[in-house]
Order: C-alpha cells, then sequence, then structure tokens
C-alpha cells in the first residue's frame, strides 16, 4: 500500500477556518443580492461530456482540462491510442458550456427571460501561481432569452451591486464590444482574417505596451500602414485630459467618430444606451463606468458587449464577461440570446483577506468550559444550558476543559470567544 | 468534433431553481445550527491523492472511485498496464478520509478540540437508482481531539437539532457500539476471524429477517450453537414490550444483562451515558433515541460508538456516523479521537421536495414588466425604483413585457410573484 499523502493534491487547496467565515459570508451577500435582482439559483455536475468540453467553446481552457479515466468494460487500456480512448468525461473549466448545456436541456421548464445564478468549483490544470487554483469558485449570473441590452444593463448593476454589498468601492467597470473591436480592426485595414490575432495583441497592451503591440503586429507581417493607423486610434484616448474621469459615453462618443462608418450604428447604439442608462441607474455607487476600445476578453464565443471589473487594489480583472449569443444554438441548433457576468470569487477573497476582513455582524460566542469527569445528570443540564444561549441567537461552544486552562481561554479569546464559563464537577466551583 | 450533449452525464444531474431554493434553505438551516454550537467550517479540494483513497479506509466506496488521468508528460499511454500507471488522483467518495487528511496537516492550525463542519460533493460511480446520484452533497460535523463521550452527546444533539431545525420530527436515532457486536460475536462462540462477515450478515437483519440471516451464516460453515445463540440474543428485544417506546438506556441494560463478562464494562458505561445524557438533554425535542444492537454502519473504520437516523417516511438511514479514532493515525502515526455525523443531504431532500416543502418567510417578490422600446432616462428611473424596493428587502425582477402578457403573468404568479407592475413607454399608461 502506497504512504497516506497529508498535503491536498498540487495545485490546490485546504481551506482554514478563517478563510472559510468570509467565503461563507461573501458567497451568501453575492446570492443574496443576486436574489433581490430576482436571478434563480441553478446547479450542473463538475463532471461533463467530454464532447462538450472539447467543443472549441472554452479557448485555451479546454488544453487546462481534467479528464476522467472510464471505468470497467469501457476502459480498454490495452487497446488506448490516445486520451480519447481512456476517457469520455472531465472536469468542467468553467460554468458557462455547461450552463448553455443545462438551458439548451431544460428550456421548457424555466422562465423566460431566464435569470440564472451559478455557484460552483470549476477545475484548470494550470501552473501554480499566487491566487490562482486548479479548483476554484465562480460565481456566475447569466441571462438567457433577453435580446435587448436591458440584460447588459442588468449584469452590470447587479454584479457591481454585489461587490458595492461586499463594501468595494472605487473599482471600474470597463465595458467595449467584440463588434467595436471588429470595426477598428476594418478601419485599420487590417485583412479580416488577422482579426484574432491583433486582438490577442492587443489585449497585452497592458504588459507590453504600446511599442510592445506594435512589435507583435509587425512580426505577424502585417502591413506598417495598418498598425500606425490601429495604433494612432488609441490617441484620442491618451487626448482625452481626465479620460477615467470623464462620462464612458462621451468618450465613447469621441472614439466612433474616429471610426466613422466602420462602426456600424446599431453597435454604437446601443453600447451608448447601455453607458448612460447604467450611469444613470447606478445613481452615487461608489464605482466608474469606463468605455475601454483596448478591453478583449479572451473568450471567442463573446458576439458582442464584453466588460470586466478592474480593482485598483489587484492587477488584473476581478470579474468579466459579456454576451454569447451562438453558445445555446451549438446545441440545440437555434441560437438563443445569452449574455453573462462572472466575479472572480478566489480573488476577491484574497484580496479581503488582505485587507484584514472582518464580518459585520458576527454573533457573540460563548464557550463553556466543562471539567473532566462531569457527566450524567449534571453534563445534560449544562448542555441544555447552551441550549438556551443558542436559542438566543448566540454561538456556543461545549468543550472539555483543559489542564492549561490560560492557553485554553486564549486560543478561545483569538477565535472571537469573549464569553467563557467553567463549569466543574462541584457546580459551586463554576465560574 | 463530436456532436455535443444536452443531457448531464450518466447518473449525474442538474438541479432546477426550485429544488435549488430548498437545497440552498436547508443547507443554509444546516449549516447555521451547526455554527451554533461553535463548529467552525472548513473546505477540502474535491480530487484526492490516490494513495488516500486506496488505503482501504474507504471499504466498498473505494471500487466506486472516478480517477483523474494523468496529465502531459505524465501520461504515457503506451507504457501503462493498469490504472494505477495513468492515474495518480480521484475524485473523493466521502468527506471523512480528506478530512482527517486536513487534520493531519493543519493540526497546529487548529483549536484543540477541532469541531468541523464540512459540506460538499462526494462521488461515487454507483448504478443509477431514484435517490443515488454519482455526484451528491454531504453534510457532516466531526469533533477531533475529544476523547471522551461528550462528542457522540454533542454530534447527536447537534445532528438532531439541525433536523428538527428542517422541520422533521419523529425520526430515530438508533445508536450501537461496534464492541458491543464485537462482544455479541464473543458471547455466542463465533471464531474471531470471522467478525466482519457476521456483521455484514446482521447488517441485512431488516432486508432478509432473521431466517435470512441463519441462513447465511450456516453457508459460511459458522457452528449452528453460535448462531442459536447469537440469534437469541435479539429475543429480549422482541419480548421487550413496546421496545422503541421504552427509554434506550433500559432496553441497553437488558440486552446488556445477557452478555454478561463478553461486555467490557467501560463499554457498557459509555453508551448508557451517552443514551441517558442524550435523553436528558434533548429535552421535549421531537426525536426519538433508540438502542439497536442489530446496527452495523458497513464503514471498517469505525472504533467504538455508531449511529444512524432513521425516517419513517423512508426505508434506508436519512444519515448516520460513529467514532474512528484510528484514521488520523494513518496519516501522522498517531492516534487522535474522531468522531462524527454525517447527514445524507439529498435524502433529505429528496423527503422534503415529496412533502411539497416550501421555505418559511421566503422574500415578497415584484416583476417589473417593461415595454419593449423604453431605454434612456425612463429605463434608468424604472430600474432606480426596482432598487428602492430592493432595499426594503424585496426580491424585484425586471423583465420586458411580453406580447403575450397573459402568459407572462401566469407564468411569474406561479412562481410566486404576486405582485406586478406593467411600464409603458407612454409612462401615463403604467399599471
Amino acid at each position: 500500500m502506497a504512504d497516506l499523502v497529508k498535503k491536498p493534491v498540487t495545485g490546490m487547496r485546504d481551506i482554514l477556518p478563517s478563510e472559510m467565515t468570509i467565503r461563507n459570508y461573501c458567497m451568501n451577500v453575492i446570492r443574496g443580492t443576486y436574489e433581490s435582482y430576482g436571478f434563480v439559483n441553478i446547479e450542473t455536475p463538475v463532471v461533463e461530456s467530454l464532447a462538450n468540453l472539447t467543443s472549441k467553446q472554452g479557448g485555451d481552457n479546454e488544453k487546462l482540462m481534467f479528464r476522467i479515466l472510464k471505468r470497467g468494460e469501457k476502459l480498454r487500456i490495452d487497446e488506448a491510442k490516445n486520451e480519447d480512448d481512456l476517457s469520455d468525461a472531465g472536469l468542467r473549466y468553467d460554468l458557462t458550456v455547461p450552463l448553455s448545456r443545462y438551458y439548451a436541456a431544460h428550456q421548457a421548464e424555466l422562465m423566460n427571460p431566464f435569470k440564472a445564478i451559478q455557484i460552483g468549483s470549476s477545475f484548470r490544470a494550470e501552473r501554480p501561481q499566487k491566487g490562482r487554483f486548479r479548483q476554484f469558485t465562480q460565481c456566475d449570473i447569466d441571462i438567457f432569452g433577453e435580446p435587448s441590452n436591458l440584460a447588459e444593463i442588468e449584469l452590470i448593476l447587479a454584479t457591481s451591486q454585489a461587490l458595492t454589498n461586499l463594501g468595494f468601492s472605487g473599482f471600474q467597470v470597463r465595458v467595449n464590444d467584440r463588434r467595436l473591436l471588429r470595426a477598428m480592426a476594418d478601419y485599420s485595414g487590417f485583412p479580416a482574417d488577422s482579426f484574432d490575432q491583433v486582438c490577442i495583441s492587443l489585449d497585452k497592451l497592458d504588459k507590453i505596451g504600446r511599442d510592445g503591440v506594435e512589435g507583435e503586429l509587425s512580426g505577424q507581417g502585417l502591413p506598417a500602414a495598418s498598425i500606425d493607423r490601429y495604433l494612432g486610434l488609441f490617441d484620442v484616448m491618451e487626448m482625452t485630459e481626465g479620460y477615467g474621469d470623464k462620462p464612458a459615453a462621451q468618450v465613447l462618443e469621441q472614439f466612433a467618430a474616429r471610426l466613422g462608418d466602420a462602426l456600424p450604428h446599431l453597435v454604437l447604439e446601443n453600447l451608448t444606451e447601455i453607458l448612460t442608462t447604467v450611469e444613470e441607474a447606478k445613481g452615487d455607487a461608489g464605482f466608474q463606468l469606463v468605455f475601454d476600445p483596448t478591453l478583449v476578453r479572451g473568450m471567442g464565443y463573446y458576439t458582442g458587449t464584453i466588460y470586466e471589473i478592474a480593482m485598483p487594489q489587484f492587477g488584473g480583472a476581478c470579474g468579466g464577461g459579456g454576451r454569447y449569443d451562438g453558445m445555446v444554438g451549438r446545441f440545440t441548433g437555434t441560437d438563443v440570446p445569452a449574455c453573462g457576468f462572472s466575479i472572480g470569487f478566489e480573488r476577491i477573497i484574497m484580496l479581503l483577506m488582505e485587507q484584514g476582513f472582518t464580518i459585520p455582524d458576527a454573533p457573540a460566542r460563548t464557550a463553556f468550559l466543562i471539567e473532566k469527569g462531569v457527566a450524567g445528570t449534571r453534563l445534560s443540564e449544562i448542555l441544555k444550558e447552551a441550549d438556551a444561549l443558542r436559542r438566543e441567537g448566540r454561538q456556543v461552544l461545549t468543550i472539555r476543559r483543559m489542564k492549561n486552562t490560560k492557553f485554553q481561554k486564549q486560543q478561545l479569546a483569538e477565535r472571537g470567544f469573549e464569553d467563557i464559563r467553567e463549569f466543574f464537577r462541584d457546580a459551586e466551583h463554576d465560574a
């Protein structure tokens, strides 16, 4: 028999009680916020058919998939030539592919439009690094069946409200549209088939800078004139003094003016509506709405609006999403308007932990230290007393009193037990 | 590319919103109850090292394990001879093995005694059948580091309180001890090495009856005199008129009298203490405590007390657990007292769904039906109005008004939206 292993498997982790308290609190706040917008909870299995996980909907995440080994007679190791012979299912790498399958399977039983909350684990075999885990929690909301931008407006308002309810402020919601990215490429005269590559380079603007993007595009043999024209587009952003402080719709207007006819009017109108309505509806909510023509979002399935949460405390995105009107049709043959927003739960938790977050209105805690040997009726009376306190809303821990009572009380105090009571075999000594 | 699959993978299932509402409610009630007893939440990965999952701690569940295929260079399909060459990790089949690993890894950071809540998914490749799924949720509490029966007493009280808080009453908590089962076999004169087999047969008493057990034991070549003596033990149970209504400790006393010296005094004293203290401490709680010498519990890792929840509405057990003082030592070399109680969450949910359970104090629901084309400032004013209602604690759904408004209103009414408001492009028509 192999030796037992104390550590969790590579890249996954055990969660300690102090973090769990924060995770559960945040999950409840996020879920409660989304429920207040009329979203309903659903759950899909963490295991998904391999066909669905390898349908190119998952982009690079498909390469990071964990596969499940076939079982019993289905497993023919001697005949197997490749992974597909050994496996017909895998662990999901996101919640979007399973949700689309779910909608395709249950459409008739669901409200139309269908507004879903899905909170659950996804799995990716990424190289272990800070804040990235091979099992991680995602909190997604999605709206199926709403073609108008009411979907985007609601997703942005609900998600920023959830973050606000967690105590975050000063974050940005950055908005763009895949069709605007397309218009930018067309305007610049890039060949149509280079669009994906142009987006991949633009996506790195933050990291490699304008010169870096220029270098990458040149390296791919794209015409210098197009590259110039493309990068020139962003001058208007830099020119706009206080770019981040101007209303997003105004920045969009200036940017769109440069694109002229390359940008279809309906796309501009749609994005403008989203930006102005969110701006008005958010009232004095402490986040900033930004139009960001450099926002790309990696997933190839997006068909329209895309958006991302940026936190000043954190380099990368803490959430994001967009419209993906084509995915359900992959399952059913009929496209259904679909739009989602995913909160990067692990990053949110990491930020809160780093800030020393404490739960508001945590229940009061009492500890009963019961001397060894206290038993029978005496013990049951003490347990009843604990129960009476619980009915008053307190958390009551009943444990044996240690010989090193000082250490025990200190441990308890560190965990928020301010009320500590001692019970002895002889009730007269109780304290 | 393979065709996409609409159905969930075999034996797993999608959960619809109506069930999710009940699941989340129950999970919160269970978690909240356990927290009120001072238990703390933890989480372990669903993927576990193969060495830990094949250490014989999981009994028959090990055979039902899903394995994860190795990735990248570690996967050598051409050289593979068996499953162990293809896989070094699997999906957990219970929460107990991962919890023991967790405790072994993090002992120094945890309170002593450590009282843990673990709610999560486990996976078993069982043949699909009603109420059995290949992915299922378990709600476990465990106490590590408490050698006295205060652990068992608390686990039984907390678990029955959780079920009571869910509205269950009239259920039984059946209690036994593996050492008493051993004493019964010794008393009967069975050979020591037949103990496991005797227990496996006894465990079927419910299903195959006394004659069936007798047949099985004879079939294994066990001495007829021993079998007679063994089955004779249960006469005292049948003799005890109103067996289920007598205090459990009294039934135990009568039963133990038959066993005489075969039953170590400390085992009897321990079990008696548990039964009397729980009986006294439970007060008027609506469950029944039962001593059941035919209770076996399958898992080989139990070392002492064992217990089970039986519901009159349901044939099998709705939860169970026991003491397993030897498991942490498998990881660390030093045994640690350990005791747990697991609620069969899927069965609880199934029972509640069958009873047409509705959530107490569900939030009031309002639906805003917004005419197509309502946009801009008019839309943001409506969204602000929805938000004001949300701050009052209502759930407010904002969706487009359908042409078939009658159908839409009916769908909404079925989902608990009693307050439906309509908004038109011309505000004067609002209703």
